[in-house]
């Protein structure tokens, strides 16, 4: 099985709100690649929520994609800070990317993430993989509350209750370890069958 | 200086969202005192705050009131957790109170607060004090995004920035300590000047 | 089953580590029973557990206890806060009362727990139950160095690897819904398997 | 005044614990150089504390350095996360590298910081500048138990109260901004005063 942290870093659409303000940063892919093997690369996650009006979590959505060889996966949004653009602004993109513009994600008032997701390379280092690059991952619980159009290669958003969203078939989708990431979401937000 | 936690609990406008399951709970006025002096009480504090597209925090929401002897004083969303009531409930149910019923405050998806604040009858023990009782206060960062109209014994909702909200004028005028508590708020937010 | 939140609370070495300024707020059994129906009361609750030098969690402790009907169960430090008592004294005192004096505990340096636990007397309001009363828990992993030896009703100390303490066998044995608490410990430090 | 994120990487007592599993990543200066200006890199800080036998911060530890231009200024423990090496291990290598081997930290459970530092080359986008890259810092409070002794280019740490690590004073020669760092670890653990 592929796993792969989503990086769709040169579609047009796909640039930062806020503009670097120095030097835009942006990497060729004979670049990226290059420094893919030398350091750790930033990351955010969003694991998308729906929450009733006391704020309590009751559905999770999943994003549904097919992989370079064709097979159906899960995951969660997910994608790389620039040089030059906050963890807010890299969350609300990626969002936005992964979601759609009226997705209405609330973005959380703390900058503090709910986990730290370590992806390696090989297995065993943390519960997290991704074979192309050392990446580390702030993962935040974002609940929307418009309405889910997912863009580029995923085909569907999927929601879920937090029961459903733990099942070991779930699971065994989620690329990279995040059926791990998903429960500690949970975890956090007290929904954790 | 008085400073007292606000406890209107007998008011009728007041009552939990959720019915107590078993025993109502409600306490007689000579009952709740009696009481106070066995047992710390369990309260929900609120920092209501707006938040920009972002999420990110731009004003604070203050109470300003009367207090007993005719001072004006400032305060923060603040009441006790009754008998049966989820501390989700109790959180709702005050900032309604507080602010009123078109306030749309958007509770947070996680259950833990920024802050455990202890009050204590005595000065010393912790940077909080409640003459009238031992208070153990759960406190969370509440955006709200409609329009706020204090109502009971609240004159007034003030917005001010962050800087505004963290001045040693504001901090002096904040009863039983909250200045801290207000600078707790901002810093769990990244938003303390 | 019978669950319950342990409260031993007259045994004459347990009293608090500060003694409380104004009165001592102890309350008797009947006094107790009455409060029990009126007010939620306030607990701290830990999930002892062995870190390795990094810090990482390997081991988590849980008490074997006989209860009212010879049911062996499961459960966690846990007990009442009193008047006049600091959430932390309150941690301290229940830690050493069931994991006697030499278990040098690390209390945590912030007084945010990892999870607000709330206990209703009937199910299905939240995930955790106390048949006595309506408790609210604020529940610590505290990491301990030395040698547990416990007192009073439990009859010893298991240390289990995280996998091992989220099993269904272990999960059924922990008392008032425990087992996620246990979980939700376990994500709190990215240690959840 | 010079505001720069230590950063001395190629010190061959410096090297991370862990080995990378695949590929060194060690970077020369210049290509650390070339990479500043392309990627948000990743570091961590830790702010040392000493903490009483309940857990309660007593003390704040800062270092004290002379900058490139011989200006004394305080800073915190800091440094990159390298490749292939875990947040864990990076937060236990900087300490060493800035506390000596005897300061015994102990590292906290949970690996979620109080907070993400975003540290800009250019001021008014964050709280905190570096001149040399944008760089982000997951910021730790860490107790630590042991004796310090400052290597490389530090010449002390000094322990102040948590008041006196929050005075202009202090603040000013806190480069990069980590006076509000200081303010916001101190708010996270209820020690700010």
């Amino acid at each position: 099985m592929t796993v792969r942290t989503p990086d769709p870093d040169w579609n047009p659409d796909d640039e930062p709100v806020v503009r670097p303000p120095v030097n835009p940063g942006w990497l060729s892919d004979l670049e990226l690649a290059e420094v893919r093997g030398r350091l750790p690369l930033l990351y955010v996650e969003a694991v998308p929520v729906r929450v009733d009006g006391l704020g309590q979590v009751t559905e999770v959505g999943m994003l549904l994609r097919a992989n370079a060889v064709g097979e159906m996966t899960r995951t969660i949004v997910s994608g790389r800070v620039m040089y030059g653009e906050t963890v807010r602004d890299a969350l609300f993109r990626h969002i936005e990317k992964d979601l759609g513009p009226m997705a209405f994600p609330l973005l959380p008032a703390s900058p503090v993430p709910f986990m730290v997701a370590e992806y390696f390379p090989l297995p065993g280092i943390s519960p997290f993989t991704d074979e192309r690059q050392h990446a580390v991952s702030l993962a935040f619980v974002v609940p929307v509350t418009g309405t889910c159009e997912p863009r580029q290669d995923a085909l569907e958003v999927t929601w879920m209750t937090p029961a459903e969203a733990v099942t070991d078939t779930v699971r065994a989708e989620l690329e990279g370890g995040r059926g791990t990431l998903v429960k500690q979401a949970l975890a956090s937000v007290g929904a954790l069958p």
